[in-house]
């Protein structure tokens, strides 16, 4: 872990270059306007919820986690899912899973297609410690990786990637599969298939989830029969965060008879948000039993802080958080919280106060002449779309029930 | 400068921190595959040009340039700025200011209102080497920054931030304008008034944003009579990157008579990009004979490269490149250059080539199944937007032309 330095944003004002426990030594408050606003908070109350929650479902789902590390990109949140008991962490770059891997984390699965010279030479470095695993789709691509790691007298455990029409990458039919399980019959001492990946969040409903699933089941069982994997139990992952109750089902059913490892790779139940997640949550807590008996599930564990910093027409207050702190692709952000420096017990934010328009460094909030807000007061906002939003901050405070920062976590974008 | 670590993207596959020196002494070629992709790279000899077409536009007008450093917040890129002959940085927050004085600048412009306990701290540490200025633009505020640099036995510049209707900060009319005032009278001793600033960008037609300098102008020379500024020559600041020429013309114009300084403060000249900016660049050529008399204007100086993952259909290729390496907020990365490795000369880019989609870690490039394009190859994209580029990036390589890393810049974001 590096120094938090003064140069970075949403920290209080440093001197000097400060480890970790001497900020939380210094006892900071963000109500007590202890922090540089704008700032990102994880409530530790409820991502200590969360990562419970999920933990639980898959335990009771009887499946295991990996859970996407790109997210947050935060080690010190990949040890926490860890310790919770992941199987493992989820990347989608090399540049990912080297910073897993400094951060000890010894079972990395990249769920993307490893390609580019620097970058499998970086994965080539991990390889000796840790159990790692990445995508191919394509002959082209399994004979780059079959060159490179045949050269390097190492094995790559793959997973080959099955995808749909309309989708992101993945075989879309028999005849890609078979080219690429032909290439890797030509690198059998270079690269081991160990597994099956999906990902499922790019269809959009309920019914063509299940059909790509049993299909995915299918072809699983076809390799393991026709060709055999080189894993036993070889792995079969799909879920992000909108369908893991549905992948957890078909995949779960279909795990004993297949001799597979059932891995879920959702990323965005750690600190949920009141959005696009929120939205999928609820749809998953309707659709899935269980999801619905470990009430109450996922809660919103971060937010954003910022000062109303100019109220320069009746219905228009200005805010210091833009495009550079927070995601905007998803919805904007969620005003949530009001506090006036002085008082130590936010309020709820009026509920017509609204975020119309960011911009990179500012947001406008529509209000009405008479509520009342004042230059100086600030806001705690909720999100929605936490990987877009972790990604704006090198450093996020943790803070207790009554914001007090209870620890400093870093990030590697 | 801090060390290159091994944990951030974008740069080669290293083992241990490293010095930029150290980096470059590799002679590191981003055609010979010696980057991590994707990585954002600056096209040395076009910055240099950039860096000094505008600053030759800015002394043939007479005025004098504040580049906005919140575009890159590379403090590397402020020293270049300034030894071409800035009058100083702008910057849009008391951390961005924090970094460029950390970086040896000593006349910082925070084009934005100063608000919060920490911010303030933050800015009350530089006064001592720093001539600084930010913005008010309420009575509140006023109030605010007065009690606290008078606690401090400081005196704090500021600019009266003229806003217009429908736009962000700044006051709306002269009763706004005169409970500043008097407000800024109730501090003597603590609150410098150094001048006007406006952000005309918030316009979006010639006449409106003409008709708005020229009641900027009335009213700053209104202050200057009744009275006065506790600087001079007082600082009368606008332009963003849209209506710089308009800015300096009528601002220029009204210069000696004021007895004011003119500071323009365009961020994203020195980059450029192929989308928002180019648009408006060309409408500058068209409307400012200076502009167009210095031609060759702005080149597109920031590339982002990134490798083909995945073809998946006929007509759809994956690509290694997403949101969390671009801004997608003004138009997608386009497609310019295409290199197979082993090749040294990159081709240009397919005209039929475009991105029609970008998630967190991957877009989808438009195809054609006849084009010759394989996974493993590299492409390179222009930009739109480069301040939601920058801000993805901690280290970025700058290349000569034949694409050998020469430099590497650090952001502080």
């Amino acid at each position: 872990m590096q120094n938090i330095l003064p140069l970075n944003k949403g920290i209080c004002s440093l001197e000097s270059p400060a480890t970790v426990e001497e900020v939380v030594a210094r006892g900071l408050n963000l109500l007590r306007e202890d922090l540089m606003l704008p700032a990102a908070v994880l409530l530790s109350n409820r991502l200590e919820h969360n990562l419970a929650w999920m933990q639980r479902f898959a335990r009771a789902s009887g499946v295991q986690l990996a859970p996407h590390g790109k997210t947050t990109m935060a080690p010190a949140l990949f040890e926490k899912q860890l310790k919770a008991g992941a199987w493992g962490i989820t990347v989608a770059t090399a540049q990912q899973a080297r910073v897993a891997a400094e951060y000890g984390v010894r079972r990395i699965l990249m769920a993307n297609q490893l390609v580019g010279r620097q970058n499998m030479t970086t994965v080539s470095h991990l390889l000796p410690g840790c159990e790692f695993f990445c995508l191919v789709d394509s002959a082209a691509q399994v004979e780059l990786l079959g060159a490179f790691f045949k050269a390097q007298g190492q094995r790559l455990n793959v997973l080959v990637e099955l995808g749909s029409d309309g989708g992101r990458a993945g075989v879309r039919n028999q005849q890609q599969l078979e080219e690429v399980l032909d290439a890797l019959g030509r690198w059998p001492g270079s690269l081991a298939l160990c597994g099956v990946e999906v990902y499922e969040g790019v269809l959009d409903n309920e019914a063509a989830v299940r059909l790509f699933l049993d299909e995915v089941v299918e072809t699983a069982r076809e390799i393991a029969v026709s060709r055999g994997f080189d894993r036993s139990p070889f792995l079969l992952t799909g879920a992000g965060s909108a369908w893991y109750d549905v992948v957890a089902e078909v995949f779960g059913a279909a795990a004993k008879g297949l001799k597979a490892e059932i891995i879920l790779r959702p990323g965005c139940y750690l600190t949920h948000d009141v959005g696009i997640y929120r939205l999928a949550q609820q749809e998953i807590e309707a659709r899935s039993a269980l999801a619905a008996e470990l009430a109450p599930g996922l809660q919103p564990a971060m937010q954003l802080w910022a000062y109303v910093q100019s109220i320069p027409e009746p219905q228009k207050a200005i805010i210091t958080l833009g495009k550079r702190d927070a995601a905007f692709d998803a919805g904007l952000p969620v005003p949530t919280l009001h506090c006036r420096p002085g008082n130590m017990q936010p309020l709820p934010a009026l509920p017509g106060w609204k975020l119309t328009r960011m911009m990179d460094q500012h947001a406008y909030l529509a209000i009405e002449e008479e509520d009342d807000l004042r230059v100086g007061d600030m806001i705690g906002f909720d999100i929605s779309h936490p990987c877009l939003t972790f990604d704006k901050w090198r450093w996020i405070a943790v803070v207790d029930e009554n914001y007090n920062v209870v620890d400093m976590v870093e990030t590697y974008f």
